[in-house]
């Protein structure tokens, strides 16, 4: 048997891992093709290392190719795979350095192609000096930027998650940072209002934060970008950034007729099987079901991945395993400023045909009178009609967002906020004041609850 | 109307603000005795009181006696409730300064009494210098004796909760603590292997644990405490404090006929309403229900007392509300370390009658290369045949404990460990590893029962 890998990224060496503790290598051999020339990074962790805060790219790598070459798999890196003839149950390899392709054959494939930024089809947008975040290569790039023109100025395009990291990242580095927001607030996952919070804490680092402004295109001088301009403003930059987030990196898949959904990405079930035969898919290529909504969706992120991959990996190992789906669980931290959300916000739930309510909360962290004690804001989304939590937002400071956690499980459970009033949190001073925020904004949900039941609503 | 409160601090004051918010004084009228001279106060918040980290002790008042009285809620301080006439519906009142006594009638009656520091009836236990940590006016006292006497050298007897919290308070005080403890280890309601991680955490702030040594009495000199004797050792001691637990303080309800249960709290049903007509009773004088053993429990903690304390109010007041009873979260900070545990503990589960397993994972508290991270560990209990989650335990440092949230909320909703391995949790390196270590244990534990089923277990 012989297992087939296209990418060496988190899901798909999570799967190769698994399938190798399931199988070892006299029943199952695994080869892996990476174009790039690292395997099981944190992408995550890039906004970090560019910052200065880990010191070097080695410590966002979780196992090395040397790594997973001890454990009998072979890996082939800057290679690419350009064509799957699931007929054939072949894949075109290119090797990347010497142009040179050969077809791999394969038992199961495993897809792992990760995701495909987002690259606006602007005038100069193909300039040195401008980036994008996504593989370890492409943080490498912006960190050697970084170190060796030492830019004074840099734009962001861009404010959700990544987008408000590098910006952080790069004002830790002493740069003047602009980031660029063709919408209305930063942080789109959020309702308006928590947004508002989220732009207030970004000026409050000394960024420059322009909403409303789509980029027009790049000033160049020299093949190097020279300034952003929208068409407010041109704004001259040493080093632009596109944070514009991702779409799933599923063109190969379907150009070889494997089914991708809605919203692009490849299609498998709850084991990671895509719908032809012996293909398997995971990670930020794939779709998933969102389990509030009911709807699929493509949500990038290491955990999904390697949750996905090792899903994927114990059935090629001839084992059992789902991937239940999400609740579209995220955090972020901002320097000081930590911000989460889960499950539906008010826009989402009322695409997806829910009548909601919001219910918003300011309080501590930790009891009033405790040091450390910081504001925080927590705002649920809940069904008008049954009480039924839809989705939540925290935005705050030091120990406010991982309290989301809760509010996910609460969520994935199908809690109502009269049944999370009576939740028993943890207490004591250091860690919650006596009515957790969580128990407090649930309280004030539902007697909304009520009171609209009362009105007939 | 007239609701009578019997005790203002938590549960009573909660109850009397609650009936207030639902009812005017023209409807309604509050009268709450209370024994001592402060209202709904954290005794939680003692310890930090004592060590110096919170000001003042009004600051652990959450509301004064004058700004319940704006309420139209009246209010007698140093007022002891010392008979119940359920027949009569009244109760008999001793003024403590001047002892004259009176009777209160009411509609509603309200037990609020609190819990009973367990004193143990050894020689020497009232000399001077032996305080409890029960009131406000006992945090007080201690506070007034740590500036005033200037202590050299303490003991703590008992190392629960309050008995660490206190230790480590009085060690910010800059006095010599020595921990007495009966048990083998400190925080019984850990496994031996958690309770072991504290030990070693509470020895390293230089405190003396002297375990598996129950006291045997006092040395006293002109009334005033200089020792605790134990089989083994004298121990010189300037200041001792009792950290033995409470016990429900349920005698004057039970002295009137109102049903106290097996651990000798007073019975309510889900509204808080006792056996006994128009009696309502909620905080550390009932026992609820623990929702895991389906046992009856009695815990002191602020948290049930306000919630059950608002309960009461909403039913007093006209409107309906109930407490569902607890999963037994609990969480605390000594120092630096972080301990915390939700549901059955390993021997509570036997005792309950499951077969359990326990899977222990040692991890990071945020992604390994991101700084900051800490160790931490996480203990999950779960039923071998079904993998049902019985209980979880975390010992750390910053970030650790407080996700026993989560572990609550999977517990209240009776969530397998094999469903847990699914779960949506907040991933970003400065708040986790890629596999939060909630979802590690989890997998583990998912591991343990599938084998356990193979085995035919």
């Amino acid at each position: 048997m012989r297992l087939l890998v296209i990418g060496g990224d988190a899901a798909g060496m999570s799967a190769a891992s698994q399938a190798r503790r399931l199988r070892g290598p006299d029943e199952l051999e695994i080869v892996v093709v990476e174009r790039g020339g690292h395997t099981s990074y944190s992408a995550c962790g890039i906004p970090y290392f560019v910052g200065g805060e880990v010191a070097g790219a080695d410590a966002l790598v979780a196992r090395t190719p040397a790594e997973h070459r001890e454990r009998g798999i072979v890996l082939h890196l800057r290679h690419e795979a350009v064509e799957i003839d699931t007929g054939g149950a072949r894949v075109r390899v290119r090797d990347l350095a010497s142009g040179g392709e050969r077809w791999e054959p394969y038992d199961h494939l495993m897809i792992a192609t990760g995701a495909v930024p987002v690259r606006p089809d602007l005038p100069g947008v193909d300039a040195a000096g401008i980036f994008g975040v996504q593989t370890l290569d492409d943080g490498i790039a912006i960190h050697r930027a970084v170190e060796r023109d030492r830019p004074a100025r840099a734009v962001v395009v861009g404010s959700g998650y990544i987008g408000l990291e590098m910006a952080e990242a790069l004002v830790r580095r002493g740069i003047e940072v602009t980031i660029v927001e063709a919408g209305e607030q930063p942080m789109r996952a959020m309702d308006p209002d928590m947004g508002a919070l989220v732009a207030d804490a970004v000026r409050g680092l000394g960024i420059h934060l322009r909403l409303d402004e789509p980029v027009e295109g790049f000033d160049t001088g020299g093949g190097r970008v020279t300034a952003v301009r929208t068409a407010r403003r041109t704004i001259p930059a040493d080093l632009v950034v596109l944070g514009l987030g991702v779409r799933p990196g599923s063109d190969l898949a379907r150009a070889a007729g494997i089914e991708t959904g809605p919203t692009g990405g490849i299609v498998t079930d709850r084991r990671m099987r895509t719908r032809t035969a012996n293909v398997w898919a995971a990670g930020d290529c794939v779709e998933t079901r969102h389990l509030v909504s009911g709807a699929p969706v493509a949500i990038a992120l290491g955990t999904h991945a390697n949750k996905q991959g090792r899903v994927a990996g114990t059935g090629i190992g001839g084992g059992y395993a789902t991937f239940p789906g999400v609740v579209g669980t995220a955090i972020s931290k901002i320097c000081k400023v930590e911000v989460a959300h889960t499950g539906l916000n008010s826009r989402d739930a009322e695409r997806a045909g829910f009548d909601a309510l919001t219910a918003t909360v300011e309080s501590t962290t930790r009891a009033g009178y405790h040091p450390g004690a910081t504001t925080m804001r927590t705002k649920l989304v809940f069904e008008r009609r049954t009480g039924r939590l839809l989705g939540a937002q925290i935005v705050g400071e030091e120990g406010a967002a991982k309290r989301i956690d809760g509010l996910a499980i609460a969520l994935w459970n199908g809690m109502t906020v009269e049944e999370m009033t009576g939740l028993d949190l943890a207490y004591a001073p250091p860690f919650s004041p006596v009515w957790d925020p969580v128990l407090i904004t649930a309280r004030k949900a539902a007697a909304l609850v009520e009171e609209a039941m009362r009105d007939g609503g």
